[in-house]
């Protein structure tokens, strides 16, 4: 069944790890339940339960990270990482990947019923935290039997949990790995996400959040964000090379409005398929999570919280990619090494801007897969 | 009446340049009369003409360069760059602008009047090229007895307009300034403006551009439009130092989705304040004008116009401007002096990014008008 190289067929699951009774309370305050979590597991826990590893996912994404689900579908998001003999090894690792808290891929969302109200939560759906997200994850383990990681790893918002999460629980993370994330959105990233959210929320079938009741979507706002935000994922560089000025399906441009660059058009394919699987709450959650990230901003409580850090890092970042570019990167090293927190940082070259942690570049590959296998080496070394 | 430094009061005057019996013919054959035209002059015309210098304006600047209307009023979008004593000089020159064609402040564009429907034009209003802007310009100048400039200035798309008149008209302009322009769009610069193009189109009030004859207006997408355009005009650093992460009018975040960190209050403030001066399809036309604007595709044609230049550029670029960053500018400088044509270039440093040809930045200001001066000086001596 399997292709070579690939966890082979997967199933998504789903658990319910809090109840209306006993609710998850968010950093907030605010109660919620039932949280149920979509997730998916690659590869065997050891018997001392020592060999597991978290994927977070960035925004967009969702627990299917590796093999498939069927023999039509794509493989998971991350499926050249996880595998058997990637550099996220499923043959020795026991790897978890689960949807985001606020997301709409399984996970308990604000397109979840509300039981209060019987319908959609809407914006009725509390603001969360990315400590939040990683209170999910957390309980998620301890109902898999984890109690601790052999490492983290995630890219962008994924990084930011797995920031997050050495941060707040400096004992559990033997090793992180930190894919072009960030400690701090600049205010030009909180302006693009601000645009975004604009276009969703001033479609007429926004509806105030309360789309789902009226039987509606605001599909023309939501496709307008992912347009937007995938250009942010792409280098300039990068698009010279894939589109330059082509136009598309023709010789000569057709002058006029449709579509007739070849970027316009790989843009409105961008928008109209992630229609199909994204709701326009979840947009507006996960995105508003990250403009509120600032886990350095109070150097007093961090510095506390960082000397207590026994995770080892890897932190990454892509040379063209310029929604969170080195700078951000280096901001994350400087602050951990200035607590004496172990940490390795490289930044790859790559023409492929903020998406290239979604690609197989050999030197990330590379240094994802000495960096994995040093941390499973020093695990076996103590045990 | 006129503050210091000011050409102080002034008024938009409108000249029909092209009626339905003798129509403006455009590039691509299409006939569009009547045209009528908004324009501003300031400073006086020589008795031989020879003083005359026409400014070219931006994607959404208009004929109000200058001055101010009356005391209540804003100065004109350059009054920091034109006025006695200025880098251009109106103690000695004669500056006209005027509002491009195809836009919404006096000039024929798609909110005109149809003769033949009696409607606005909408989308039946034809497509232009930057070649159509300067025919257009030139009318304009015949009607005001000028018959060849001492100067072309112009910034972005006013820019291109420059450089397309040195081009198309080599004996005809004795000097030519083009700031933060380029000779033709990245798909990056495309892909930005095919969104905010998106943002207005599927704005259901849109009605396939027929909005004034259905007494509404695309305005949520429109305004959508322009934030996320306004982020292409400032830096990186230049957010970072105007607005940071802070909180607006407020010490601590609300946590929403209500406008809440600084940046967002600003760019819902350009979003909505440009509702009040810009009309949807004229952004469509003259955003779609600059994306086929590609003056130096054919390099055998562009031999031949090119060797015939007379024309003396100064072309100048700001170091934080990425929406038309200097290696346009480079682009434009190399294709010129491969043929001759006596070129100076200057990146300016400033931290105001492609916005920063609308300011007041001094090495800017005193290059302009040392290169100003010397043009001024030259023609003293021919004549």
């Amino acid at each position: 069944m399997s292709a070579p190289a690939s966890v082979g067929r997967v199933e998504t699951r789903t658990a319910r790890l809090f109840t209306r009774d006993a609710p998850l309370v968010l950093e907030s305050g605010a109660r919620l339940g039932p949280v149920d979590v979509a997730y998916e597991t690659y590869g065997e826990l050891d018997a001392d339960r020592g060999n597991a590893v978290f994927i977070c996912h960035a925004l967009t994404g969702d627990a299917h990270a590796a093999g498939f689900h069927d023999e039509a579908s794509r493989p998971g998001w991350w499926d050249n990482l996880i595998g058997p003999g990637k550099p996220v090894d499923t043959s020795r690792l026991y790897v978890v990947c689960a949807n985001l808290l606020g997301g709409c891929r399984g996970t308990t969302g604000p397109s979840s019923t509300d039981p209060a109200t019987g319908e959609a939560y809407g914006l009725r759906f509390p603001l969360f935290t990315v400590g939040d997200l990683v209170q999910v994850h957390r309980a998620l383990l301890r109902h898999l039997g984890v109690e601790r990681l052999l490492a983290a790893v995630g890219g962008s918002l994924g990084g930011m949990q797995v920031l997050q999460w050495a941060l707040d629980h400096p004992d559990e993370i033997d090793a992180a790995v930190v894919v072009c994330a960030t400690a701090r959105l600049s205010p030009q990233n909180i302006a693009f996400s601000a645009v975004a959210r604009e276009a969703i929320m001033r479609d007429p079938e926004f509806r105030g959040g309360d789309y789902l009741a009226a039987g509606v979507r605001p599909d023309r706002g939501l496709a307008v964000a992912r347009m937007m935000a995938h250009i942010t994922y792409l280098s300039e560089e990068g698009m010279r090379s894939r589109f330059g000025r082509r136009i598309q399906d023709a010789e000569t441009p057709r002058f006029g409005f449709d579509v007739d660059f070849q970027v316009e058009s790989y843009l409105q394919h961008q928008g109209e398929s992630f229609l199909r699987r994204f709701d326009a709450n979840s947009y507006l959650y996960l995105t508003r999570v990250m403009d509120y990230f600032d886990p350095f901003a109070d150097p007093a409580a961090l510095a506390a919280k960082l000397d207590a850090v026994r995770t080892n890092f890897l932190v990454i970042s892509f040379d063209t990619d310029w929604r969170f570019d080195t700078s951000h990167s280096r901001d994350i090293v400087r602050m951990l090494a200035a607590h004496r927190t172990p940490v390795s940082f490289r930044e790859i070259s790559s023409p492929h801007g903020h998406d290239s942690f979604l690609l197989v570049i050999p030197e990330y590959h590379d240094t994802v897969r000495a960096f994995m296998d040093r941390v499973y080496r020093a695990r076996e070394a103590t045990t």
